[in-house]
Protein backbone atom coordinates (compact mmCIF):
# COMPACT_ATOMS: atom_id res chain seq x y z
CA UNK A 1 0.00 0.00 0.00
CA UNK A 2 2.65 2.26 1.20
CA UNK A 3 4.69 0.91 -2.05
CA UNK A 4 1.55 1.80 -3.91
CA UNK A 5 1.93 5.50 -3.01
CA UNK A 6 5.92 5.75 -3.19
CA UNK A 7 5.71 4.46 -6.46
CA UNK A 8 3.87 7.29 -7.86
CA UNK A 9 4.56 9.01 -11.38
CA UNK A 10 3.00 11.54 -13.38
CA UNK A 11 1.87 8.93 -16.26
CA UNK A 12 1.29 11.43 -20.03
CA UNK A 13 0.31 8.96 -21.84
CA UNK A 14 -2.45 6.45 -22.52
CA UNK A 15 -3.00 3.37 -24.62
CA UNK A 16 -6.08 3.70 -26.64
CA UNK A 17 -8.06 1.77 -24.01
CA UNK A 18 -11.28 2.88 -22.36
CA UNK A 19 -11.84 2.73 -18.83
CA UNK A 20 -15.38 0.86 -18.37
CA UNK A 21 -17.84 2.13 -16.59
CA UNK A 22 -17.65 -0.37 -13.68
CA UNK A 23 -13.75 0.39 -13.04
CA UNK A 24 -14.35 3.87 -13.13
CA UNK A 25 -17.68 3.85 -10.65
CA UNK A 26 -15.28 1.69 -8.27
CA UNK A 27 -12.49 4.77 -8.31
CA UNK A 28 -14.72 7.07 -7.94
CA UNK A 29 -16.71 5.63 -5.26
CA UNK A 30 -13.31 5.20 -3.45
CA UNK A 31 -12.78 8.83 -3.73
CA UNK A 32 -15.99 10.07 -2.00
CA UNK A 33 -14.72 8.22 1.54
CA UNK A 34 -12.21 10.75 1.71
CA UNK A 35 -12.33 13.22 4.30
CA UNK A 36 -14.86 16.55 4.36
CA UNK A 37 -15.96 18.88 6.50
CA UNK A 38 -18.56 18.12 8.36
CA UNK A 39 -19.69 15.02 6.20
CA UNK A 40 -21.52 18.02 3.51
CA UNK A 41 -19.65 16.68 0.50
CA UNK A 42 -19.31 19.82 -0.82
CA UNK A 43 -17.73 19.25 -4.38
CA UNK A 44 -18.59 17.68 -7.56
CA UNK A 45 -16.72 15.65 -10.34
CA UNK A 46 -17.04 16.00 -14.02
CA UNK A 47 -16.53 13.32 -16.24
CA UNK A 48 -15.65 14.07 -19.65
CA UNK A 49 -15.25 10.66 -21.98
CA UNK A 50 -16.66 12.51 -25.27
CA UNK A 51 -14.37 14.09 -27.82
CA UNK A 52 -16.04 16.97 -28.20
CA UNK A 53 -16.45 18.02 -25.08
CA UNK A 54 -12.53 16.94 -24.66
CA UNK A 55 -11.65 19.28 -27.73
CA UNK A 56 -13.26 22.16 -26.23
CA UNK A 57 -11.60 21.48 -22.94
CA UNK A 58 -8.33 21.20 -24.12
CA UNK A 59 -6.84 24.93 -25.24
CA UNK A 60 -7.85 25.90 -21.61
CA UNK A 61 -5.35 23.39 -20.69
CA UNK A 62 -2.71 24.79 -23.31
CA UNK A 63 -3.26 22.16 -25.63
CA UNK A 64 -1.57 19.64 -23.62
CA UNK A 65 -2.31 16.24 -25.58
CA UNK A 66 -3.27 14.67 -22.40
CA UNK A 67 -6.83 15.96 -22.31
CA UNK A 68 -7.19 14.72 -25.87
CA UNK A 69 -5.47 11.35 -25.33
CA UNK A 70 -6.97 9.92 -21.62
CA UNK A 71 -10.02 8.02 -22.13
CA UNK A 72 -11.33 10.44 -19.37
CA UNK A 73 -10.81 13.17 -17.80
CA UNK A 74 -12.20 14.24 -14.72
CA UNK A 75 -12.56 17.99 -13.49
CA UNK A 76 -12.82 17.93 -9.49
CA UNK A 77 -15.06 21.22 -8.69
CA UNK A 78 -15.47 23.45 -5.10
CA UNK A 79 -19.71 23.24 -5.27
CA UNK A 80 -21.79 24.05 -2.88
CA UNK A 81 -24.81 24.42 -4.91
CA UNK A 82 -26.32 21.52 -4.63
CA UNK A 83 -25.78 21.94 -0.66
CA UNK A 84 -27.47 25.37 -0.52
CA UNK A 85 -29.95 24.05 -3.27
CA UNK A 86 -30.64 21.29 -0.27
CA UNK A 87 -30.64 24.10 2.55
CA UNK A 88 -33.22 26.30 0.44
CA UNK A 89 -35.40 23.02 -0.02
CA UNK A 90 -35.45 22.57 3.58
CA UNK A 91 -36.05 25.76 5.46
CA UNK A 92 -32.65 26.85 5.87
CA UNK A 93 -30.60 29.45 5.12
CA UNK A 94 -27.26 29.10 3.68
CA UNK A 95 -24.55 31.62 4.49
CA UNK A 96 -21.86 29.65 2.36
CA UNK A 97 -21.25 32.75 -0.01
CA UNK A 98 -17.83 33.86 1.30
CA UNK A 99 -13.92 33.07 0.74
CA UNK A 100 -14.02 30.39 3.93
CA UNK A 101 -16.40 28.20 2.14
CA UNK A 102 -14.64 28.35 -0.93
CA UNK A 103 -11.94 27.43 0.62
CA UNK A 104 -13.83 24.53 2.77
CA UNK A 105 -15.13 22.98 -0.57
CA UNK A 106 -11.88 23.50 -2.60
CA UNK A 107 -10.30 21.24 0.50
CA UNK A 108 -13.07 18.44 -0.30
CA UNK A 109 -12.45 18.49 -3.70
CA UNK A 110 -8.69 17.73 -3.18
CA UNK A 111 -9.10 14.92 -0.71
CA UNK A 112 -11.68 13.55 -3.28
CA UNK A 113 -9.23 13.97 -6.05
CA UNK A 114 -6.18 12.50 -4.21
CA UNK A 115 -8.05 9.07 -2.87
CA UNK A 116 -9.23 8.63 -6.78
CA UNK A 117 -6.25 8.59 -8.11
CA UNK A 118 -4.52 6.63 -5.79
CA UNK A 119 -7.58 4.20 -6.11
CA UNK A 120 -6.91 4.72 -10.39
CA UNK A 121 -3.16 3.88 -9.98
CA UNK A 122 -4.21 0.28 -7.50
CA UNK A 123 -6.25 -0.65 -10.50
CA UNK A 124 -3.15 -0.37 -12.85
CA UNK A 125 -4.24 3.12 -14.20
CA UNK A 126 -1.60 6.30 -14.20
CA UNK A 127 -2.75 10.09 -13.58
CA UNK A 128 -1.59 13.25 -14.77
CA UNK A 129 -2.76 16.35 -12.58
CA UNK A 130 -3.23 19.55 -14.51
CA UNK A 131 -2.67 22.86 -12.71
CA UNK A 132 -3.90 24.58 -15.89
CA UNK A 133 -7.91 24.52 -13.80
CA UNK A 134 -7.00 27.12 -11.96
CA UNK A 135 -5.56 29.54 -14.43
CA UNK A 136 -8.27 29.51 -16.97
CA UNK A 137 -11.75 28.17 -14.19
CA UNK A 138 -13.52 30.85 -16.01
CA UNK A 139 -13.79 29.48 -19.59
CA UNK A 140 -14.31 25.91 -17.85
CA UNK A 141 -16.86 27.26 -15.95
CA UNK A 142 -18.45 28.24 -19.66
CA UNK A 143 -17.55 25.22 -20.69
CA UNK A 144 -18.89 22.60 -17.87
CA UNK A 145 -21.71 24.49 -17.28
CA UNK A 146 -21.00 24.96 -13.86
CA UNK A 147 -23.61 26.88 -11.90
CA UNK A 148 -22.84 29.90 -9.01
CA UNK A 149 -21.28 28.29 -5.68
CA UNK A 150 -19.13 26.20 -8.11
CA UNK A 151 -15.44 26.56 -9.63
CA UNK A 152 -13.32 24.09 -10.84
CA UNK A 153 -10.01 23.88 -9.23
CA UNK A 154 -8.07 20.71 -10.18
CA UNK A 155 -8.48 18.49 -13.34
CA UNK A 156 -7.02 14.67 -13.87
CA UNK A 157 -6.41 12.61 -16.56
CA UNK A 158 -7.18 8.92 -16.37
CA UNK A 159 -5.85 6.12 -18.47
CA UNK A 160 -3.86 2.90 -18.80
CA UNK A 161 -0.44 3.88 -18.99
CA UNK A 162 1.63 3.74 -22.59
CA UNK A 163 4.96 5.00 -20.98
CA UNK A 164 7.89 4.05 -18.03
CA UNK A 165 8.69 7.26 -16.93
CA UNK A 166 11.72 7.43 -14.69
CA UNK A 167 10.29 8.51 -11.29
CA UNK A 168 10.99 12.35 -10.65
CA UNK A 169 13.30 13.51 -7.39
CA UNK A 170 12.06 14.86 -4.22
CA UNK A 171 13.55 16.93 -1.86
CA UNK A 172 15.34 15.32 1.14
CA UNK A 173 12.30 14.29 3.80
CA UNK A 174 14.00 16.38 6.75
CA UNK A 175 13.78 20.12 3.88
CA UNK A 176 9.76 19.66 4.33
CA UNK A 177 9.47 18.91 8.13
CA UNK A 178 9.68 21.25 10.94
CA UNK A 179 9.83 19.69 14.07
CA UNK A 180 7.50 21.98 17.01
CA UNK A 181 8.07 24.90 15.29
CA UNK A 182 9.16 26.04 11.59
CA UNK A 183 13.21 25.73 11.31
CA UNK A 184 14.63 28.77 9.38
CA UNK A 185 16.46 27.81 6.65
CA UNK A 186 20.30 29.30 6.15
CA UNK A 187 21.92 29.79 2.81
CA UNK A 188 24.03 26.42 4.00
CA UNK A 189 20.49 24.48 4.32
CA UNK A 190 18.88 25.30 1.24
CA UNK A 191 22.08 24.34 -0.67
CA UNK A 192 22.48 21.38 1.28
CA UNK A 193 18.49 20.35 0.23
CA UNK A 194 18.68 21.62 -3.34
CA UNK A 195 22.07 20.21 -4.35
CA UNK A 196 20.56 16.67 -5.80
CA UNK A 197 18.04 18.39 -7.80
CA UNK A 198 20.18 20.86 -9.19
CA UNK A 199 22.59 18.07 -10.37
CA UNK A 200 20.63 15.94 -11.71
CA UNK A 201 21.76 15.47 -15.27
CA UNK A 202 18.50 16.22 -16.51
CA UNK A 203 17.99 19.81 -14.98
CA UNK A 204 21.48 20.65 -15.98
CA UNK A 205 20.40 19.96 -19.68
CA UNK A 206 16.94 21.66 -18.54
CA UNK A 207 19.07 24.73 -17.49
CA UNK A 208 21.06 24.37 -20.99
CA UNK A 209 17.88 24.42 -23.22
CA UNK A 210 16.61 27.05 -22.06
CA UNK A 211 19.62 29.44 -21.63
CA UNK A 212 19.50 30.38 -18.18
CA UNK A 213 22.29 30.52 -15.04
CA UNK A 214 19.96 28.89 -12.50
CA UNK A 215 17.00 26.22 -12.42
CA UNK A 216 15.35 28.65 -10.10
CA UNK A 217 15.55 31.19 -13.28
CA UNK A 218 13.95 28.22 -15.37
CA UNK A 219 11.01 28.18 -12.47
CA UNK A 220 10.84 31.85 -12.09
CA UNK A 221 11.46 33.52 -15.85
CA UNK A 222 9.99 30.81 -17.84
CA UNK A 223 7.53 28.20 -16.38
CA UNK A 224 5.96 30.17 -13.60
CA UNK A 225 6.58 34.32 -13.98
CA UNK A 226 5.37 36.89 -12.11
CA UNK A 227 3.41 38.31 -15.25
CA UNK A 228 1.23 35.04 -15.60
CA UNK A 229 0.73 34.60 -12.00
CA UNK A 230 -0.34 38.13 -11.61
CA UNK A 231 -2.59 37.40 -14.54
CA UNK A 232 -3.96 34.29 -13.47
CA UNK A 233 -4.73 35.69 -9.76
CA UNK A 234 -6.98 38.32 -11.25
CA UNK A 235 -8.70 35.54 -13.80
CA UNK A 236 -9.21 33.61 -10.28
CA UNK A 237 -10.26 36.28 -7.64
CA UNK A 238 -12.68 37.19 -10.81
CA UNK A 239 -14.28 33.45 -10.61
CA UNK A 240 -14.64 33.77 -6.83
CA UNK A 241 -16.23 36.62 -7.41
CA UNK A 242 -18.88 35.44 -10.01
CA UNK A 243 -19.66 32.16 -8.48
CA UNK A 244 -20.71 33.92 -4.99
CA UNK A 245 -17.72 33.07 -2.91
CA UNK A 246 -16.41 36.88 -2.06
CA UNK A 247 -19.57 37.95 -0.23
CA UNK A 248 -17.78 38.94 3.05
CA UNK B 1 -6.07 -1.08 -1.73
CA UNK B 2 -9.30 -0.10 -2.52
CA UNK B 3 -10.71 -1.19 0.22
CA UNK B 4 -8.34 0.66 2.75
CA UNK B 5 -9.66 3.56 1.00
CA UNK B 6 -13.16 2.45 1.43
CA UNK B 7 -12.70 1.21 5.09
CA UNK B 8 -12.02 4.99 5.90
CA UNK B 9 -13.09 6.21 9.30
CA UNK B 10 -12.44 9.17 10.99
CA UNK B 11 -10.78 8.32 14.43
CA UNK B 12 -11.02 11.27 17.38
CA UNK B 13 -9.87 8.48 20.13
CA UNK B 14 -6.21 7.05 20.23
CA UNK B 15 -4.49 4.72 22.18
CA UNK B 16 -1.56 5.85 24.93
CA UNK B 17 1.25 4.92 22.44
CA UNK B 18 3.68 7.18 20.93
CA UNK B 19 4.02 6.52 16.69
CA UNK B 20 7.83 5.35 16.39
CA UNK B 21 10.13 8.01 14.04
CA UNK B 22 10.56 5.25 11.86
CA UNK B 23 6.74 4.91 11.18
CA UNK B 24 6.42 8.41 10.90
CA UNK B 25 9.43 8.90 8.67
CA UNK B 26 7.65 6.14 6.42
CA UNK B 27 4.28 7.92 6.38
CA UNK B 28 5.67 11.54 5.58
CA UNK B 29 7.78 10.10 3.06
CA UNK B 30 4.83 8.53 1.30
CA UNK B 31 3.19 11.78 1.68
CA UNK B 32 5.74 13.48 -0.46
CA UNK B 33 5.06 11.14 -3.37
CA UNK B 34 2.16 13.17 -4.27
CA UNK B 35 2.10 14.74 -7.43
CA UNK B 36 3.11 18.57 -6.99
CA UNK B 37 2.99 21.30 -9.41
CA UNK B 38 6.06 21.65 -11.51
CA UNK B 39 7.85 19.35 -8.82
CA UNK B 40 8.03 22.52 -6.38
CA UNK B 41 6.74 21.07 -3.31
CA UNK B 42 5.42 24.05 -1.86
CA UNK B 43 4.74 22.77 0.76
CA UNK B 44 6.13 22.06 4.94
CA UNK B 45 4.62 19.88 7.12
CA UNK B 46 4.93 20.79 11.11
CA UNK B 47 4.83 17.57 13.44
CA UNK B 48 4.07 18.47 16.83
CA UNK B 49 4.79 15.64 19.86
CA UNK B 50 5.65 18.27 22.60
CA UNK B 51 2.38 18.28 25.08
CA UNK B 52 3.42 21.98 25.66
CA UNK B 53 2.82 22.50 22.01
CA UNK B 54 -0.22 20.60 21.93
CA UNK B 55 -1.50 22.38 24.82
CA UNK B 56 -0.91 25.73 22.78
CA UNK B 57 -2.21 24.63 19.83
CA UNK B 58 -5.67 22.97 21.52
CA UNK B 59 -7.39 26.41 22.02
CA UNK B 60 -6.60 26.95 18.23
CA UNK B 61 -9.11 23.80 17.12
CA UNK B 62 -11.89 24.90 19.50
CA UNK B 63 -10.24 22.66 22.60
CA UNK B 64 -11.09 19.29 20.21
CA UNK B 65 -9.18 16.53 22.52
CA UNK B 66 -7.81 15.01 19.76
CA UNK B 67 -5.21 17.79 19.79
CA UNK B 68 -4.24 16.75 22.89
CA UNK B 69 -4.66 13.30 23.00
CA UNK B 70 -3.13 12.15 19.62
CA UNK B 71 0.71 11.34 20.00
CA UNK B 72 1.32 13.23 16.89
CA UNK B 73 -0.44 16.51 15.28
CA UNK B 74 0.38 17.65 11.10
CA UNK B 75 -0.33 21.00 10.30
CA UNK B 76 0.14 20.84 6.75
CA UNK B 77 1.41 24.39 4.97
CA UNK B 78 1.19 25.76 2.01
CA UNK B 79 4.48 27.35 1.63
CA UNK B 80 6.38 29.38 -0.75
CA UNK B 81 9.06 30.47 2.00
CA UNK B 82 11.82 27.92 1.05
CA UNK B 83 11.11 28.09 -2.80
CA UNK B 84 11.62 31.74 -2.82
CA UNK B 85 14.83 31.25 -0.44
CA UNK B 86 16.16 28.95 -2.70
CA UNK B 87 15.39 31.25 -5.74
CA UNK B 88 16.77 34.56 -4.52
CA UNK B 89 20.03 32.59 -3.82
CA UNK B 90 20.19 31.67 -6.84
CA UNK B 91 19.91 34.50 -8.76
CA UNK B 92 16.14 34.28 -9.49
CA UNK B 93 13.31 36.81 -8.82
CA UNK B 94 10.16 34.77 -7.28
CA UNK B 95 7.39 36.34 -8.56
CA UNK B 96 4.83 33.91 -6.28
CA UNK B 97 3.67 36.87 -3.56
CA UNK B 98 -0.43 36.66 -5.55
CA UNK B 99 -3.58 35.09 -4.93
CA UNK B 100 -2.23 31.73 -7.19
CA UNK B 101 0.29 31.12 -5.48
CA UNK B 102 -1.28 30.68 -2.69
CA UNK B 103 -3.78 28.44 -4.33
CA UNK B 104 -1.06 26.62 -5.97
CA UNK B 105 0.62 25.75 -2.73
CA UNK B 106 -2.34 24.85 -0.19
CA UNK B 107 -3.12 22.62 -3.95
CA UNK B 108 0.10 20.82 -2.96
CA UNK B 109 -0.02 20.68 0.73
CA UNK B 110 -3.44 19.30 0.44
CA UNK B 111 -2.50 16.75 -1.53
CA UNK B 112 0.78 15.82 0.59
CA UNK B 113 -2.02 15.75 3.43
CA UNK B 114 -4.07 12.94 1.94
CA UNK B 115 -1.09 10.69 0.83
CA UNK B 116 -0.12 10.79 4.69
CA UNK B 117 -3.50 9.78 5.90
CA UNK B 118 -3.74 6.81 3.66
CA UNK B 119 0.12 5.88 4.77
CA UNK B 120 -1.26 6.22 8.12
CA UNK B 121 -4.16 3.92 7.88
CA UNK B 122 -2.53 1.11 5.72
CA UNK B 123 0.31 1.45 8.82
CA UNK B 124 -2.97 0.31 11.31
CA UNK B 125 -3.26 4.29 12.41
CA UNK B 126 -6.13 6.32 12.82
CA UNK B 127 -6.35 9.82 11.44
CA UNK B 128 -8.72 13.13 11.98
CA UNK B 129 -8.78 16.04 10.08
CA UNK B 130 -9.32 19.58 11.72
CA UNK B 131 -11.37 22.16 9.60
CA UNK B 132 -10.26 24.47 12.44
CA UNK B 133 -6.90 25.70 11.17
CA UNK B 134 -8.44 27.75 8.11
CA UNK B 135 -10.44 29.96 10.76
CA UNK B 136 -7.37 30.63 13.17
CA UNK B 137 -4.67 30.39 11.21
CA UNK B 138 -3.45 33.64 12.31
CA UNK B 139 -2.95 32.22 15.48
CA UNK B 140 -1.60 29.25 14.52
CA UNK B 141 1.55 31.20 12.42
CA UNK B 142 2.28 32.61 15.50
CA UNK B 143 2.43 29.34 17.66
CA UNK B 144 4.04 27.46 14.91
CA UNK B 145 6.48 30.54 14.12
CA UNK B 146 5.45 30.36 10.04
CA UNK B 147 6.95 32.66 8.68
CA UNK B 148 6.02 35.27 5.20
CA UNK B 149 5.15 32.72 2.81
CA UNK B 150 4.07 30.24 4.57
CA UNK B 151 0.01 29.13 5.27
CA UNK B 152 -1.36 26.30 7.63
CA UNK B 153 -4.10 24.90 5.52
CA UNK B 154 -5.20 21.80 7.46
CA UNK B 155 -4.06 19.82 10.78
CA UNK B 156 -4.40 16.12 10.61
CA UNK B 157 -4.15 13.98 14.27
CA UNK B 158 -2.81 10.78 14.39
CA UNK B 159 -2.70 7.59 16.49
CA UNK B 160 -3.66 4.07 17.26
CA UNK B 161 -7.48 3.82 17.42
CA UNK B 162 -8.85 3.04 20.58
CA UNK B 163 -12.59 3.23 19.34
CA UNK B 164 -14.36 1.42 17.19
CA UNK B 165 -16.21 3.75 14.35
CA UNK B 166 -19.57 3.39 12.30
CA UNK B 167 -18.45 4.11 8.93
CA UNK B 168 -20.41 7.61 8.08
CA UNK B 169 -22.78 8.05 5.47
CA UNK B 170 -22.07 9.51 2.07
CA UNK B 171 -24.64 10.47 -0.69
CA UNK B 172 -25.18 8.21 -3.51
CA UNK B 173 -22.31 8.25 -6.12
CA UNK B 174 -24.81 9.93 -9.04
CA UNK B 175 -25.51 12.37 -6.72
CA UNK B 176 -21.83 14.12 -6.97
CA UNK B 177 -20.83 12.82 -10.47
CA UNK B 178 -21.66 14.73 -13.51
CA UNK B 179 -21.24 13.39 -17.13
CA UNK B 180 -19.97 16.18 -19.45
CA UNK B 181 -21.76 18.81 -18.00
CA UNK B 182 -23.08 19.73 -14.87
CA UNK B 183 -26.51 18.53 -14.41
CA UNK B 184 -29.12 20.42 -12.91
CA UNK B 185 -30.63 19.48 -9.14
CA UNK B 186 -34.49 19.19 -9.39
CA UNK B 187 -36.07 19.57 -6.04
CA UNK B 188 -36.98 15.60 -6.67
CA UNK B 189 -32.72 15.09 -7.58
CA UNK B 190 -32.31 16.61 -4.32
CA UNK B 191 -35.01 14.49 -2.29
CA UNK B 192 -34.01 11.44 -3.37
CA UNK B 193 -30.05 12.33 -2.92
CA UNK B 194 -29.97 13.63 0.80
CA UNK B 195 -32.85 11.02 1.47
CA UNK B 196 -31.16 8.56 3.02
CA UNK B 197 -28.77 11.01 4.90
CA UNK B 198 -32.50 12.76 6.24
CA UNK B 199 -33.39 9.08 7.66
CA UNK B 200 -30.89 7.83 9.15
CA UNK B 201 -31.69 7.63 12.85
CA UNK B 202 -28.62 9.24 14.36
CA UNK B 203 -29.14 12.19 11.98
CA UNK B 204 -33.25 12.75 13.27
CA UNK B 205 -31.16 12.37 16.53
CA UNK B 206 -29.36 15.31 15.83
CA UNK B 207 -32.32 17.38 14.57
CA UNK B 208 -34.47 16.55 17.71
CA UNK B 209 -30.93 17.28 20.14
CA UNK B 210 -30.96 21.03 18.64
CA UNK B 211 -34.05 21.44 18.42
CA UNK B 212 -34.06 21.89 14.83
CA UNK B 213 -36.85 21.18 11.97
CA UNK B 214 -34.36 19.73 9.60
CA UNK B 215 -31.03 18.30 9.03
CA UNK B 216 -30.18 21.26 6.62
CA UNK B 217 -30.94 23.85 10.17
CA UNK B 218 -28.79 22.23 12.34
CA UNK B 219 -25.98 23.20 9.48
CA UNK B 220 -27.15 26.64 8.86
CA UNK B 221 -27.93 27.81 12.12
CA UNK B 222 -25.51 25.83 14.20
CA UNK B 223 -22.60 24.14 12.94
CA UNK B 224 -21.32 26.33 10.15
CA UNK B 225 -23.35 29.94 10.75
CA UNK B 226 -23.03 32.73 8.18
CA UNK B 227 -22.32 35.10 11.36
CA UNK B 228 -19.01 32.11 11.99
CA UNK B 229 -17.92 32.23 7.84
CA UNK B 230 -17.50 35.90 7.33
CA UNK B 231 -15.82 36.36 10.74
CA UNK B 232 -13.28 33.16 9.34
CA UNK B 233 -13.25 34.79 5.81
CA UNK B 234 -12.57 38.56 7.27
CA UNK B 235 -9.32 36.42 9.18
CA UNK B 236 -8.16 34.01 6.16
CA UNK B 237 -8.00 37.17 4.07
CA UNK B 238 -5.99 39.22 6.26
CA UNK B 239 -3.86 36.31 6.86
CA UNK B 240 -3.46 35.83 3.25
CA UNK B 241 -2.42 40.02 2.89
CA UNK B 242 -0.16 39.34 6.05
CA UNK B 243 1.57 36.40 4.64
CA UNK B 244 2.03 38.03 1.35
CA UNK B 245 -0.40 36.47 -0.90
CA UNK B 246 -2.46 38.95 -2.23
CA UNK B 247 0.00 41.09 -4.20
CA UNK B 248 -1.22 41.04 -7.70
Amino acid sequence: MIQLLNNHKTIRKYKNQEIDEKTLSEILTAGTRASTTGNMQVYSIIVTRDDEMKAKLSPFHFGQSMIKEAPVVLTFCADFYRFNKWCESRNAKPGYDNFLSFMTAAIDALLVAQNVCIAAESKGLGICYLGTTLYTADKIIDTLNLPKGVVPITTVTIGYPDEKQEQIDRLPLEAIIHHETYKNYSSESINKYYSEKEHRSDNIEFVKENSKETLAQVFTDIRYTKKDNITFSKILLEVLKKQGFLNQ
